[in-house]
């Protein structure tokens, strides 16, 4: 039977036929249709239906059959918890030591200190220890991502034995389409890719036919560096080394798809200034409690600007025309900010900024925003000539708006190149942050030629 | 020798000598030690250097060899235009025609019309077909990324005639670790991994162990789609098929990762209101001239907001304070609508949209906007009496910042929504638009509030 896969939601199977079965108690006919599904939509229907049913589904099942199922559901989801608290412990225990130790440890990961270990103390003990070296690995560093099922060959094997070692261990292993070749020391000194196996001879030494200009990792490097070494290698899997040079464990396609996905995301909500992407089922009282202590934070910084505007009270009670134009001043001076702040986040995140001189891109950026302010400036001054008849006044708009937008550009590269530099995240240094920020400095300018402007003719 | 890849930019080859090597015209000692990098590394090479010094590597590369350097230049880089033009035309169309076809289409979609069929007839009569093929696919469908070297095999052979086959086209395939089951229309019936083939027994049937729930695309779906589907099932590659079932082609997760990697570029640059991300090594000019349609655009609907309050002119002269709010509201509005903005796109992105009642999401939006409202609208009042002890402002102040946090957050969800119905790209309602759109209903509710207040008082 074959389905075609259009719409992200027309699953491949009969929800409610699998209810029915469960319901029903029919274990061989649930079996039978349930494991011919993929492991994702296995967890589809898994994560769909209701408590009760799902432990229906825990007596049907193995531990390894259920492990498949925990292996597939999305990491974004922090449900774990709730999903092992309706197992058995000894259930839990058991499918936590059949699961690749990599996604094991992201589960653990999600529990309390006392949960965690005492699923770790009832766990198979050689999984319990792959886990627990994992959960050592400090957060996004490689060694958090790596996985510690993998194919290792000697050195000295041959095609036929390296097959052999290969076809034993491939139930098991994450993947078996690169093959890792160490030394005596179980130091990396290799790699072959079934690809180059299978059409190589049986007898060849694989010392002769590795590839041995490894491009490998270091277990404390970031987990953004790895990506986009795989991206530019189109690796499937990368080796991760110790200092000594010794494999500890690869780091797979599908956790980089994840790590690549995660950090476009984190990028795009510090940008939009919300600490973390909503979920579509929230409810307003938790979609609000997320994006309030930015707005509040906001709120304040804008309380500055409003403070700083009640110091330029006597120009704006001169001439209230003034005030008419400061929201297109900060309001322009803040989307030439957020676009030269997007190019450098984007530009770090990808680490093209490393590559380039970070004097060199702030010259760019004053010539870019000089130049926008020079053009913006002169449609301002038209438009006020043209509109109002205030050449003066539109002069004075002009010249702040490409002071303004200099000033915004500027900042937009500086400040996240600063806190590159000191280590910072320098996403947060997110839109509406800087945004604030230019409201501030474009309201100062603005006002301040003004003020000067008034005091020199009157 | 190993090499540890730790920075993005410690390159694993001796760029100084490589170069030397070719100024010397040393054509064996260069390609012995050239041919033996990764392709990536070769393509970093081929790029960094002189036009001069590339004519000399096409005079010590084959056209075949130059094929993979060009397959790994970054598909964003549009380079590939002035590479080919310092190639001999023959040279280029030799190299295009032993590139995979998905690349080589993707290197003659940079060019215009007639020098794309100058190539195709140049080139080798069934690549110009694959390629003329894939060209005919619209842009970011399953079509336009799809590759046509696969691996298929009868339904009736094998797991011995599969291998041989496999071995036979493994050097020319993209991929070999799924290899796919047709019947004799050519209709795909199954799947099959590599990692299952090498553990079968040798005569079993290949229709006995194939996979025959096969999840596919369909060549005229969205690319988003595709990578939607590989990313959740974790598939290094899905086959293509059209309206009949037949197979045409494969795509493969390195082209998936190119699909995540642009489309969350693209909904970053939108958001930041940038029409395509700089390069970093652009000029100031070219910079500015990217940024400033948007910016332009957008300074004349600030100029709309300027308009808007000149019709409050009247207000602003009884009042001058009102007018140091004005920042604070529609900054803190602006605020909201973004993060109302960015969770909308960043669902639609996901298709999570799909999976939810739009209604439900607006009333969402609208319970998140006015508790938000309420909260800052409150924190307003109080610093408005204690700063300025002044209780009526600060009412107005705060009623009109509930107000536009209120029309701000569902502006923010309604209008992408609304832009997906119709089906428009919602990224287009980018960050700045949306901003600018809620500081004119901001200005609107607040100096409308005020001259309502002002009438009944004066």
């Amino acid at each position: 039977m074959i389905e075609e896969r259009n719409e992200k939601d027309d699953v491949q199977f009969d929800e409610a036929h699998l209810r029915e079965m469960l319901e029903a108690h029919n274990i061989d006919a649930f079996r039978d249709e349930f494991l011919e599904l993929h492991p994702y939509d296995q967890a589809t229907f898994y994560e769909k239906v209701e408590p009760d049913i799902r432990k229906i589904i825990y007596s049907f099942l193995s531990p390894t059959e259920m492990a498949d199922i925990f292996e597939a559901i999305d990491i974004e989801d922090d449900e774990y918890k709730a999903y092992l608290a309706e197992m058995d412990p000894s259930y839990g225990a058991e499918m936590l030591s059949h699961m690749y130790a990599d996604d094991a440890a992201d589960v653990l990961n999600e529990l309390d200190t006392a949960q965690r270990e005492s699923y770790l103390e009832m766990m198979d003990e050689e999984a319990a220890e792959d886990i627990n070296e994992l959960l050592s690995y400090d957060e996004y560093t490689a060694g958090s991502i790596m996985t510690t099922e993998y194919v290792a060959i000697p050195e000295n094997s041959t095609v036929r034995s390296a097959m052999a070692i290969l076809r034993k261990e491939a139930p098991d292993a994450e993947t078996v389409y690169y093959i890792f070749v160490v030394d005596e020391e179980h130091r990396l000194t290799g790699v072959i890719s079934l690809r180059d196996l299978i059409i190589a001879d049986e007898d060849t030494l694989i010392r002769s036919i590795m590839n041995e200009r490894v491009v490998m990792v270091h277990v404390g490097d970031d987990q953004e560096e790895v990506a986009q070494i795989m991206k530019d290698y189109n690796f499937l899997a990368t080796p991760v080394i110790d200092d000594k040079g010794e494999l500890l464990g690869i780091i797979t396609v599908d956790d980089i798809i994840d790590v690549i996905d995660e950090e476009a995301s984190e990028d795009y909500s510090k940008l939009a200034g919300i600490s973390d992407m909503d979920k579509f089922d929230v409810t307003p009282f938790q979609a609000a409690k997320k994006r309030l202590p930015w707005l509040v934070v906001l709120l304040f910084l804008g309380m500055l600007t409003a403070n700083l505007m009640g110091q330029f009270e006597d120009t704006l009670d001169k001439v209230a025309l003034l005030a008419v134009f400061i929201p297109l001043i900060s309001g322009t001076s803040g989307n030439s900010g957020t676009q030269a702040l997007a190019v450098a986040i984007r530009g770090i995140a990808t680490g093209d900024v490393e590559e380039h001189s970070k004097l060199k891109l702030l010259l760019r950026e004053a010539g870019t925003g000089l130049m926008s302010g020079i053009v913006c400036g002169l449609i301002v001054i038209g438009i006020v000539y043209f509109w109002k008849h205030e050449l003066v006044l539109g002069m004075l708009v002009g010249a702040a708006l490409c002071g303004s937008i200099l000033v915004a550009t500027l900042a937009g590269s500086f400040i996240p190149l600063l806190m590159h530099r000191l280590k910072i995240d320098p996403a947060v240094a997110s839109g509406p942050f800087i945004t604030t920020l230019n409201d501030i400095t474009s309201i100062l300018i603005y006002l301040g030629l003004a003020t000067v402007f008034l005091s020199q003719i009157g």
